[in-house]
């Protein structure tokens, strides 16, 4: 089995999803032990405006801090080009910016409708390069928008292929809603590798509202998916569905790519004791996932040591 | 995409897992209401005795009233002969006998080791066929053993084969403690397979210990299964994982067959109301299911009326 690699959004992803503001101290506790169990790439935060998300402020602080963790590949959202000004100077290793594949999505999300996008996706391409800065963009409502309903999957592929032109250099696939299922993660995946080339297609962002995560996990292995977003203890839950999960949970996913032969790098024992970090920052917020509470089956420990 | 069969287990397995006792009358609205929704299989009780599962005790009852639903087919778990000939009598479809694939948990379970298991198969494969009942048998710990750890795959092929040889007609391989991974799932499907045939192999019994269930699902999709089993509500939760569901959870299941373009025969929307069933009879019962909480997606109502 080929390596794959679990990207830790977490402290981007699901602490933006809920009121409580985590401490810096307890955010950098999180990303240093959950880095020592092996996670190689997290997104740290987003370069949003403070009014806006305060929960993102120390941002710029945080990745000052990932980058002193050897080995680590430090990521943060950025939602603009002001954004991307702000994450080249904090020293980020590589942005990702959200691109809505529904255009309504996309107007009521950051303003801007398709050909704007495109057009901001060139000038962040040209701070990336200036900036020898990896730039991703997660083709975001990719499988159905709570707005528009069904997106059209051609037009995913179209659109993907104009960011790829305007210098995207990789994509992610992005569940927001969670109306993605198997068969249709295989078929997107394949008509995006065809329109932007397999090596740019990379990266699937599922979440498990509907409790399909890593049944689209599965699907995009066999689809040639080699990066799988997720969120420490699920963090963040859903907005659409109280009670649901948001992001597919970093430590379900852990185990199953372990148990599958695929070489994570995560020691899954360790993963399970950063819960802890998040329990005591966050006493009010539900934690997710079932491994926690099932464990490492007997037999199996070898495999899980990463 | 093909036809999917749903067998819905929860009436036996769910029932059987928790303490309270669900009133007869509780039992026939569930499955009444169930039939109603679409589903066409129903394992509705154990012939165990009483004096073991006391909320089992009226499966004969219930097998009588099941089959007076058009359409239903009727299936009951027997643990031995004796089961057999209760189910025989009191005219099941279907009966399916658990083989445990770990002899120390057939030992423990059922007090036979495989050998004397074969034996039984025989016995009980004789009294199907006079009685023109269907007899599948359940691969039971098939993907890993809470005692045993790993369970050796070719033993379980080459124990499948036995049975076959002794009468089994069918064969569903049963993840009992959640220890299955979507790449064991394909290898261990296709390799009994290739023992009893393909027509023979034909069912997944699921559990979501550690979130992969309906990941195992995916992947049995694509090995060529084309019966789930799983239990509304998650009804039964885990015995190994308070907290962590046992069954796969039928509405989840039943949602992403559906969105994957299968033929389930199911109406989600009249399936998630079945549920109000089991919240009134079984007050203290957790019920999962994620579906349930987000709902049918903007745009798929039309491809969820089964």
């Amino acid at each position: 089995m080929s390596d794959i690699l679990i990207s830790e959004v977490g402290p981007r992803d699901g602490l933006q999803s809920i009121k409580a503001i985590m401490p810096l101290d307890a955010k950098k506790a999180w990303i240093k032990a959950e880095a020592e169990a092996g996670v190689t790439e997290i997104e740290v935060g987003s370069f949003v405006p403070p009014s806006l998300l305060p929960q993102m402020a120390d941002t710029a602080e945080l990745v000052r801090f990932a980058k002193g963790i050897k080995g680590l590949n430090v990521v943060a959202l950025v939602p603009n080009i002001r954004g991307a000004q702000n994450a080249a100077a904090a020293g980020v290793h590589a942005m990702s910016l959200p691109f809505s594949m529904s255009e309504t999505h996309s107007m009521k999300n950051l303003r801007k409708n398709h050909a704007q996008m495109i057009e901001e996706i060139k000038e962040i391409a040209q701070i990336a390069k200036m900036a020898n800065i990896h730039f991703a963009v997660g083709l975001s409502t990719a499988f159905g928008c709570t707005i528009e309903g069904a997106v059209d999957e051609d037009q995913v592929a179209h659109l993907a292929e104009a960011a790829a032109n305007a210098g995207a250099m990789e994509f992610s696939l992005s569940d927001t809603t969670g109306y993605a299922d198997p068969a249709q993660v295989k078929r997107l995946v394949k008509k995006v590798a065809s329109a932007v080339g397999a090596d740019k297609m990379t990266t699937l962002h599922l979440h498990n509202t509907r409790g399909l995560g890593l049944a689209n996990v599965a699907a995009g292995l066999d689809a040639g998916i080699t990066t799988f977003d997720a969120s420490l203890c699920g963090l963040g839950g859903c907005p659409f569905a109280p009670g649901a999960s948001g992001n597919i949970v970093t430590e379900d996913l852990a185990f199953m790519l372990n148990a599958m032969g695929c070489k994570t790098g995560i020691d899954l024992d360790k993963l399970l004791r950063v819960r802890d970090i998040l329990a005591a920052a966050l006493p009010d917020e539900p934690l997710y996932g079932f491994t926690p509470d099932a464990g490492i089956p007997l037999g199996m420990e070898q495999r899980n040591k990463g």
